[in-house]
């Protein structure tokens, strides 16, 4: 093998990728192969990063928006030599993706899965796989790069972010509407890789896509470069460069590459891009390639030393340099606290209690934009930011900036009408550790999900925050009152959904978002006023620390029926309750405002709240009624919605529908009428 | 007034709009009163149009995607005289929108709702309202222009379709993957109207964007014409005149305006977005308008009429003249069925039944392409297409050209990785009657969730396909796995979700989705084999039509336990009944492949197929668990996912989170034992 070390190493990223996608007879060999020499040039000649170190709060972020070219990345981190990091932010002995992991690609509770998993994987930046999710996300890393160096120094955070996009990534809407966001926040720490190989699972990229990449990201304000050779590792070294040498605009570096480069079959074919490319296939390659046809999984010597005389050394020199600059810093104690999703002590000291008021009231989301003000002046860096919505979601932070350039200290951020962008972009602050929230109304949470989906899954403390969270946001309309995303949302894995009947509930909601570290919250808001509650009168609303909780009970704590509900809908259980008892009907108000929550509670107290004897039950909430049958059960009655709803002032919308406390006392008392025949 | 007749017909659109946003006190005024030259200029002088016969098949469009300037929309109607069509495609002598419904604006039942609504408001093209949804819907309409001209000739149908869109619109994702696909079609029958107003909801649009949307379409090969005035009518004549001489792209107009043009305090100000002006400044408004500052909802004389010498006179002669051609055409009886959503005769004639396959078996994807097939010879309107992934979804058309420039009349379309641009392009193929069907995996059916709520809110029979159905599909792990996704799709109202067990019952869905006139449906499909069950030993695959059956039941009819089950699970609840009949162990097994339709059949089908007396149910559902209390009730058990899934090989996954017959035999046996215990 008379090839230079480099060309070995490139290589060895390449038949590595072949070999693991061809034992787990599963995977996409192509791009691994043609983008080789790209990855090996950035990673060993430009990216900041320690694979001693992986958690370096200020290394490069390495994103393979092209998440289905995971052995590619697989490939990188095995022969840098990145080492695993443990739960508790520890640096560990054992390689985060060792040979054996390559070997066991795709198979189960392997490390290598078949997209790369965030948290699953050490160095793994972003989960990627959804295409385009990669490039959303690059651009909330690169806005924390701002953020964190225009509050905590220059000097501390400068940190570049590189994202590999594939022809999907920037087909894909969220492609442009993160593109957009970052051309007009003039984020030169940016960089996309275009994989142009004009290839895609239907065949020819020409099949669909016609676009003038240039000339669309001009339009966005990117500089744009193009390499007009893959292989061409100096070529790309000067684009790296020119990339780091520009300022006020990100860099878009198109890059031609050839899918499968080298299989003599298959290079510039659909089938080098989802499946193995067989043994004999594999041979020939590796004969164009030099390599011993018959070795599998084989590293050449010097390969993975020749990592780590270069990223290894510099990286270490690099990361050790920065901590030497933290330790002398001021901000030390804090920034340790927010690399570990830590809180100031006291950072709840000025939570708003809310007094009763119950004839003007107040709404939710209203109350929200008190908390989190409150929160805001203890925690430095939540940042919030809206979709062209921020004062009718109630997000405005009273005493901040603009997220901008010139101010990236700002954290007050205009998303644009952008939802997608906005929960990714969301998903990337929050991996640099920055506790951000986003907003719009309910009904587009169906803009943002495929990357509410990524949070949740990623574990990202990021809070989603919906308001306008019925059809009680009124004139609007069907088009923008929410029916079936509340439970949607519900439906999702790791996710925690809140939606507080009142203002005290939402204090005590806010609470559990900032409490968690490892889950992303959805909060869900009314437009309209809500009744704040007498809490003299009815249970304490700290109950939504458990879910669900007694609001209101039958005098002698005996109640013939439940009445469950949540958010605006509370006010008409209780309105209800109060009737009923008037006439002698013991009911018991329970407010649910996180079901996620509530099924967490052990199994006493979840019966203490809803006593499996009381089986005349009825659930109140604008939404879809599909899942109210898990509280309810069969005997009681589901109070929602089954169509889409209706244009017309919010009151009007509520009785048609038939949520008024009339309806909800009428339906009670049938309830109550037919459980007490069936048990007598 | 001395005004000329156009002016004061532009000032009347302008004065209805503030006074019936001003009545309404909720609406959107601004961009009423600036586009007002706009829609007149382009109604008047180019809109084939006949307000006559608002159903005439080949007239333009006109979508106003900012669907929240629906005033705009319904001062259009109501002065263009556009006349109510009923449920039947009868045209009656109503208006579409009178006067009173104007008065009326986002009131209860009126025909004027916050935002327009297609089906309820005669004239109204599409819903629209959710930014972007208008110019993604546009581009399949100007897709069904092009098939019906290339299909039944060019002199039948030629229409253009022209859509308004604000910054809002061309911010969103959606118009990115829309643009990006109409210019590769090269859709030259296509116009957008950018209304370039710099005033969005938070203020001037330059705090969160600067595209230079110039330079953007031309990356997509649009056409790009600018008009510097929104009042300036002769301008946009000429632009409208360029476009329709525009040949081999699609169109984008950008038109300065003026928000709330002419208000005094408010113009270009975020104030005349979205909320009334003031009595006051109304006042001071129509003083600039030189319009009688007291009066309300003043229509001058000569404006009503002048619409009708105008587009009136030019549509019904356009439409007449096309009536026609259409009775001389050799296809007006298909066209006539087309236009009225029916079907040829005898196009279910060749359907496949499949033969029991208990061994091999057939992914349900697989057999689902055949149906298509077979549907597809007979239904020439049948469009399917895929976001790259035609045979990955098995949605190819074994005889059918690629919809493409030049082929026109090809029936198979590479949307590209598009998912949003897919699903509305198919919304809008489906107001022009079209058949379409489009098709990706079930999990990125989230980043079409907004456009599949579109075509439930306008009951367009669109199919949406979506394969790789759950964990089953294995290696590409958890972001490619679905969880929550169909029982999100299940929360949608007016949506019908169908997951089929084998390929007997993928036959009955498609009967079911090609049945639907006014209804999408939701079909979901395995990307793994499944077995084809023996028929003769199992009930009939007819079953489907009543969305859920007995598929196996217990020897004597009367089973102690309930499988319930769908799609690729119905197999492990057949196992498990078969080992635990064995047993002894009475149990029936239920297929439910879709809820919506079981939930209509008559209580006493329901409590035949699911016994109220048989507590004792399981359900098994690789999906999430939310949801199946419904049929399982308190007592049961739900076998579901909690979690995300794996990556590994599929049978790995599926033990890895018990989907086995093993797992559920043994979880049917506690069921079953703890049932006997408590009725004893």
């Amino acid at each position: 093998m008379t090839q230079d070390i480099d060309q070995l190493a490139i290589n060895t990223i390449r038949t590595l990728s072949m070999d693991a996608v061809q034992k787990a007879n599963s995977g996409h060999p192509g791009t691994p192969m043609s983008l080789a020499p790209v990855a090996y040039e950035l990673w060993q000649n430009h990216l900041r990063y320690d694979p001693a170190n992986p958690v370096w709060p200020n290394r490069d972020r390495f994103v393979l928006s092209a998440g289905h070219a995971s052995m590619l990345l697989y490939s990188m981190l095995f022969l840098a030599g990145v080492r695993k990091v443990d739960e508790n932010y520890n640096i560990t002995d054992e390689p985060a993706c060792g040979l054996d992991e390559i070997e066991n690609f795709r198979q189960l509770h392997s490390r290598t899965p078949g997209h790369p998993e965030y948290r699953w994987t050490t160095g793994v930046e972003t989960t990627t796989g959804p295409l385009g999710q990669g490039v959303g996300t690059s651009v909330g890393m690169a806005m924390a790069s701002k953020w964190l160096g225009a509050t905590y120094g220059a000097d501390l955070f400068d940190f570049d972010t590189y994202a590999v996009a594939g022809d999907g990534c920037l087909q894909e809407g969220i492609s442009h509407e993160a593109a957009s966001l970052a051309g007009h926040l003039k984020l030169d720490n940016l960089c996309w890789i275009f994989d142009n190989n004009h290839i895609s699972i239907d065949g020819d990229t020409a099949l669909a896509f016609s676009d003038d990449v240039l000339s669309r990201f001009e339009g966005y304000g990117w500089n744009v470069i193009r390499v007009g050779d893959a292989n061409d590792t100096g070529l790309l070294g000067k684009a790296f460069n020119a990339f780091k040498a520009e300022t006020g605009r990100p860099t878009l570096i198109v890059v031609d590459s050839h899918i499968g480069w080298g299989s003599p079959n298959k290079q510039d074919t659909e089938s080098a891009h989802g499946e193995p490319l067989g043994e004999e296939e594999i041979e020939l390659t590796k004969e164009v390639y030099g390599w011993p046809k018959d070795a599998k999984f084989f590293v050449p010597e010097g390969v993975r030393e020749r990592f780590d005389e270069v990223i290894g050394r510099r990286g270490a020199e690099l990361s050790s340099a920065w901590q030497e600059k933290l330790d002398a810093s001021e901000h030390k104690a804090e920034l340790e606290m927010l690399q570990h999703r830590g809180l100031p002590d006291g950072w709840d000291a000025d939570l708003p209690s809310f007094e009763a008021d119950e004839e003007k009231g107040l709404a939710t989301r209203k109350a929200s934009n008190k908390v989190q003000n409150a929160i805001a002046e203890r925690v430095p860096w939540l940042i919030a930011g809206s979709c062209d919505l921020t004062d009718s979601t109630s997000v405005r932070l009273s005493d901040a900036d603009q997220y901008e350039p010139g101010s990236y200290d700002g954290r007050q951020v205009h998303f644009g009408i952008r939802e997608h962008a906005a929960a990714a972009a969301c998903n990337g602050m929050s991996t640099a550790k920055l506790r951000p929230l986003w907003s719009t109304y309910l009904t587009f949470s169906d803009y943002g999900r495929a990357a509410i989906r990524l949070s949740a899954l990623m574990e990202l403390p990021v809070v989603h925050l919906f308001t306008h969270d019925s059809i009680g946001l009124g004139e609007d309309g069907p088009t923008h009152q929410p029916i079936e995303q509340l439970m949607a949302l519900r439906a999702m894995p790791h996710l925690d959904v809140i939606r507080p009947a009142d203002a005290n509930e939402v204090t005590e909601a806010w609470k559990i978002a900032l409490d968690r570290t490892h889950c992303p919250v959805a909060m869900v808001m009314t437009r309209q006023t809500v009744p704040v509650f007498d809490r003299s009168k009815y249970a304490s609303a700290e109950g939504v620390q458990r879910g669900g909780y007694v609001l209101a009970d039958a005098e002698d704590g005996d109640p013939e029926l439940i009445l469950i509900a949540t958010g605006s809908e509370v006010q008409l259980a209780l309105g209800a309750h109060e009737r009923l008892a008037a006439d002698g009907i013991r009911s018991r108000v329970v407010s649910l405002p996180c079901w996620e929550i509530f099924e967490k509670q052990d199994q006493s107290y979840r019966d203490e709240v809803l006593p499996p004897d009381v089986v005349a039950r009825i659930s109140v909430e604008e939404g879809a009624t599909l899942g109210w049958e898990r509280y309810v059960g069969t005997e009681g009655a589901i109070m929602g919605m089954s169509t889409f709803g209706q244009s017309a002032p919010f009151a009007d919308v509520e009785a048609e529908f038939g949520f008024t406390v009339d309806n909800v006392t009428k339906v009670a008392r049938e309830v109550a009428e037919r459980a007490a025949k069936s048990t007598t």
